[in-house]
């Protein structure tokens, strides 16, 4: 139990330690994507939930108390079971070359979001549109976070997702050849003039100060969304599934890449 | 205090009654989108923040004890300070027109949506994309819930937004020529091969069940996103967003519609 609830209260970063789901639904989700089930935590009085979950023999299940079980979960409602569940195993190359191994690279790089629930809405955009992953880099809210998890509709299970230091995620895009776009309202080109069909990556930057000058500064070029309105202001997570739409049409238009 | 408290807790639909706000940011965005203030509450030691206001001189203050204060908001880490505000009086003719009267509709019908960040945040998509107004359907959570507002980043000022029962809805687009595309996964018309010039309204359901199939059956017809990924399944602001992207490049392509 202790380690449920510190994987609920600090989630753990891409790639790192064990996480925590709540919920028969995500657990449902995450047995779908084959996720590794380490442990299942449930109620004593909702052992009933256990019959509709096809859970491997292996599986650890615990009975708890309710009331244990509720103190260590996060949702305003807390539902009667949780588990913890293995990461996927994600490298680079599911990142670069698609699940498949036959994507040109679309990859978004989280630069610094706070808000679980902007990262989880883009990771469950990312995985509508076939972007081929995320990069998650130091200071990003976790995708592991509970209310990301739950943004994300169960995509966080099925989505690459790693993360990198700064340094690393430029070296490995500079040399697998992806081209690196900030975004940014102004000084920048406009999405949909420029070919977003090549292996590219997507720099999304802080809810409130955006991608960092000396973040920016190592992108191969700037990218801005068209807007007319009078306030060129969107959501992060809003941006991003913009150019991800944007790039999924003109792969789409140019045929076969996907 | 009661009805600041009162329109915070429960908030009002768009076109009824004051409409609480918290901080001094969102003040200073209502005073710059000329709302009228009718009373601004501020913790008796925090005072100063009215030296940062252009409040008109008619508005009323009232210093109260932060304790009191703190009490009646929503937020977090409130705020020393909060205001009572008068909606602004949008009529159809804004929605139908645009704002300065020379836009062709192009409309958002939100159809039960319960998450005030949702809410909030295609308010913000919908300036952003040159939407000409915003219809709230009964069920629908008030864009002036202060979530909603907060995630509006102040759109929700400025964006003409009315309440309406889903039958006068319905009559006054269709006596106005303005075509209802309802949204769903399949069995509808891709949005990039259908023309969004036209005037229309986009009419986005609840977060979990969609567009009833009653509301459905009213609409002119179906859009849906193409999805490459193997989910066809988008948070409802993103979904909402991206149709409003769509309408707005082809109206930049069309040209002078805007």
């Amino acid at each position: 139990m202790k380690e449920l609830r510190r994987a609920l209260s600090q989630p753990p970063r891409p790639g790192e330690a064990l996480a925590g789901i709540e919920g028969p639904n995500l657990i449902e989700e995450a047995l779908r994507a084959r996720l590794g089930i380490e442990t299942v935590f449930v109620s004593q009085d909702a052992e009933r939930l256990l019959d509709g979950l096809a859970l491997p023999q292996e599986t650890e299940v615990l009975l708890v108390p309710r009331e244990l079980l509720t103190s260590a979960l996060t949702t305003e409602a807390p539902q009667p079971i949780a588990a913890l569940v293995r990461q996927p195993d994600w490298i680079w190359r599911d990142l670069l070359e698609g699940f498949e191994g036959n994507a040109d690279a679309l990859i978004v790089v989280l630069a610094g979001l706070q808000d679980p629930g902007n990262v989880g809405t883009i990771v469950r955009s990312a995985e509508a549109f076939g972007a081929t992953g995320i990069v998650s880099l130091p200071g990003t809210v976790s995708a592991w976070n509970p209310k990301a998890v739950r943004a994300s509709a169960g995509s966080v299970f099925r989505v690459p997702l790693i993360s990198a230091s700064t340094d690393d995620c430029i070296q490995q895009l500079h040399e697998s050849g992806v081209k690196l776009w900030t975004t940014a309202a102004r000084d920048a080109k406009p999405a949909p003039s420029v070919n977003l069909t090549k292996p590219i990556a997507i720099l999304i930057g802080n809810e409130g100060n955006g991608v960092s000058p000396e973040l920016a500064a190592k992108a191969d070029g700037a990218l801005t969304i068209p807007c007319p309105g009078p306030v060129e202001s969107l959501n992060a997570a809003v941006a991003t599934s913009v150019l991800l739409y944007e790039a999924a049409q003109q792969r789409a238009a140019k045929g076969g890449t996907q």
